[in-house]
């Protein structure tokens, strides 16, 4: 059995998935912030699962960890998790000493990207998928997509594949955190929305949504960047690495229908201006995956057996 | 031994590779338009290349035939080539009928790829880039990228991938043959420039550098965005698919080290704005080949193997 846990800015995710890739546990809790909390996360979500299975947890075939940040997973340091609190952290080998099987660390959305891969070869009854490739855009405090070619995730040649959130695409935007101008991630993103419509509620997204429905025009605009840039998202990842599907997750997603009517609205509205756009058929590439399913925390899992330190 | 054909706008250049893919014959000669035309330009130089080893075409072990436009590889269909008056033309079946051999045809930019990352991978005595990933970026009459990655091309799900000439970058340009607006190849390619500066003269990009060079306003703000759009191709494909090897080729590269230089002017001032872009030594990917070699004619041969019909 193998174990994949995905930890969270706020709360960890974790999935028991048995000899054929079934999961057969599943838990959720909150997330500490630092070494030690993040390292005790770690270690109490596996003796809590194993226990559940009947195992300790050095009987995991392998262990594998998915994190929001700049991940080395060829060492499973995690480089930088800014919101974790993490820096230089060898979470990997700390980890495996202390749990005595192997353990793998890779960036959450990678790990989001070849647990939606699996969910959708394995529910979408597409088996051309293999090749076609497919696109896991995070719209969740940042904006960045992980990205699944013949089975196998694309870290790229330095490990920025997928990283289109910093990609410019409005040259009078506002500074992004990465030092460049309007980039994707600055108008299409839970930071970027939590920007521009500051709130005292829980959740700048849906509040921002709901004035926008209630007519506020600046609400109103701020949705429609949010919507085009989605849009946006999907047409680089078409135009650059051509993937038949683009799997849309993170926070932002809970919006639910009216996100997916609103990015639909713009690709249509492309589409009717560009022949070419329309080929593109970019709307018939988005799925989403029900919010229940641990996609991240699956992923990790199946990331384990290939890439374990 | 195998035969490859790049027919361009203008001009067919072939090469004839060895049983160890070495080139031993070449030829350039001008292409005709039209259906009846093209077809001669490519029997014909079957013919004159085949006399020359001492066979007849017929004992080309294939024959691959690079070709600027849309192409389904799978039934080597040239679906439009408009400078060569082409449209549904089967011309891999055609061919194949007349030389008696097998005969692909590609789109002629992913032909260059795959022949730009055999000169790489044989000349530049890196090993690692059969992993991680070469880009094409063709500067020709449009702006697009042919993929390679794990020494293979990506056509992607739709045979769009590396279309990048195609992704808007300013939302206040000029509208696109595509019907979108202000798309990269709008500022980037030789039909940009023409259509920026036209001129009585050969070659309106060298024209407009000669002027820009000389003060001209006009001129040098036309070179500025070329430089800039070149620089965001290279940003797209390293936040995208993120090859470790950009090689530049097309038309546009005739100008040369005033083109690189500048190029790497806006992507040192776009490293000292953001440490992000800094760490992904945009301007350590670029490579040029030099123009003598004919990628694209190799790129064919080297893919007829692999794709005949």
């Amino acid at each position: 059995m193998r174990l994949g846990i995905d930890v969270g800015g706020t709360k960890t995710a974790a999935v028991v998935l048995d000899d054929n890739d079934v999961a057969v546990e599943e838990l959720t809790r909150p997330t500490g912030y630092g070494r030690d909390q993040v390292l005790a996360s770690v270690l109490e979500t596996s003796a809590e699962l194993a226990q559940r299975v009947g195992l300790t947890p050095d009987r995991f075939a392998s262990i594998g960890i998915g994190i929001p940040g700049a991940v080395n997973a060829q060492i499973g340091r995690v480089e930088h998790a800014v919101n974790l609190g993490l820096d230089r952290f060898d979470l990997g080998s700390e980890a495996a000493a202390r749990l005595g099987t192997r353990v793998s660390v890779e960036n959450d959305v990678n790990a989001a990207a070849v647990g939606a891969y699996r969910y959708v070869a394995t529910t979408g009854g597409d088996t051309s998928l293999g090749t076609d490739g497919l696109a896991y855009l995070n719209l969740g405090t940042g904006l960045a997509a992980g990205i699944v070619l013949d089975g196998h995730l694309r870290r790229g040649s330095s490990g920025v594949a997928g990283e289109i959130g910093h990609i410019p695409v409005d040259s009078g935007g506002v500074i992004c955190s990465c030092g460049q101008r309007g980039c994707l991630e600055t108008v299409a993103s839970g930071s970027a929305i939590a920007r521009q419509w500051p709130t005292t509620g829980t959740s700048p997204v849906h509040d921002m949504m709901a004035a926008a429905a209630a007519g506020d025009p600046v609400a109103g605009r701020i949705r429609a960047l949010l919507f085009e840039g989605v849009a946006t998202a999907v047409r680089i990842l078409t135009l650059s690495v051509d993937v038949r599907t683009v799997v849309l997750g993170g926070g932002v997603t809970s919006l639910g229908e009216p996100l997916l009517s609103g990015v639909d609205a713009v690709l249509n509205e492309w589409a009717e201006a560009s022949p070419f756009i329309a080929s593109l058929r970019l709307g018939e590439r988005i799925r989403v995956i029900p919010r229940t399913h641990p996609v991240a925390a699956v992923g990790a899992a199946l990331i384990g057996v290939s890439n374990s330190v």
